[in-house]
């Protein structure tokens, strides 16, 4: 049912040096930066076979990813799996008792529908699960 | 130069509950689980497209992974990335300043060579490199 990992997130101080740092030593092609006000971060991204790597670096230090920064310091973020189904896995997770963060799908990039299981119902590590629109 | 995500490692506190989870929301797979008594863990491992996801739960409060998880909790642990040439990806890295736990290739399991980068080099992300054997 997880049809592939998506993305990963990683939460940065720096976006432009860890943006260099994967071009200059893994060959790494970031897409231009891209600043979403409404969650107050800048985020570009590069592939890794079928997932990418996002890099997000906060513009402002209340937005989300800003004081998760605060708190734990740079590094991993969350994790996004595809699934083929999401108003179906949120339905599963909400009957087997999982703590959601979305308990129904937001849109997301490029008409996506995502949703977030919160980290406590996923052993700590902060999930999310993104639906892709058809074709 | 980074081929694809090859694993994804979470610690955990509970290695069958974790597992349960992602068997019984996801339809995952486990593996069976194996104990690798030198790193002082048990882990089981999952499919996900061309990833997979390794639970490891610490046999030990003094391995690695039981400090890890003393001081951070349950969660993201590392993410392993293959390459083509190991070797060559470690002395780019060096030659780059980047500071490294393995200077050079250790045996992994099945005859893979890997690495880890340390976190401090790539943006706080425990980031392992995995060669595998031709063929
Ligand atoms: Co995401
Ligand atoms: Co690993």
């Amino acid at each position: 049912m997880l049809g592939r990992i998506y993305h990963l997130g990683y939460a940065v101080e720096d976006i432009d040096a860890a943006a260099r740092f994967y071009a200059e030593n893994f060959g790494a092609q970031p897409s231009e930066k891209e600043v979403v006000e409404e969650q107050g971060i800048v985020a570009t991204m590069f592939r890794v076979g079928e997932s990418q790597i996002e890099l997000v670096q906060p513009t402002r230090p209340d937005s989300p990813v800003g004081k998760f920064l605060a708190k734990h310091g740079e590094g991993f973020h969350h994790v996004a799996f595809q699934v083929d189904d999401l108003e179906a896995a949120l339905s599963d997770l909400k009957g087997n008792g999982v703590q959601l963060i979305d308990e129904s799908p937001r849109i997301g990039a490029g008409g996506s529908r995502m949703a977030f299981v919160h980290p406590k119902g996923a052993f700590g590590v902060l999930t999310e699960l993104v639906e892709l629109p058809e074709g």
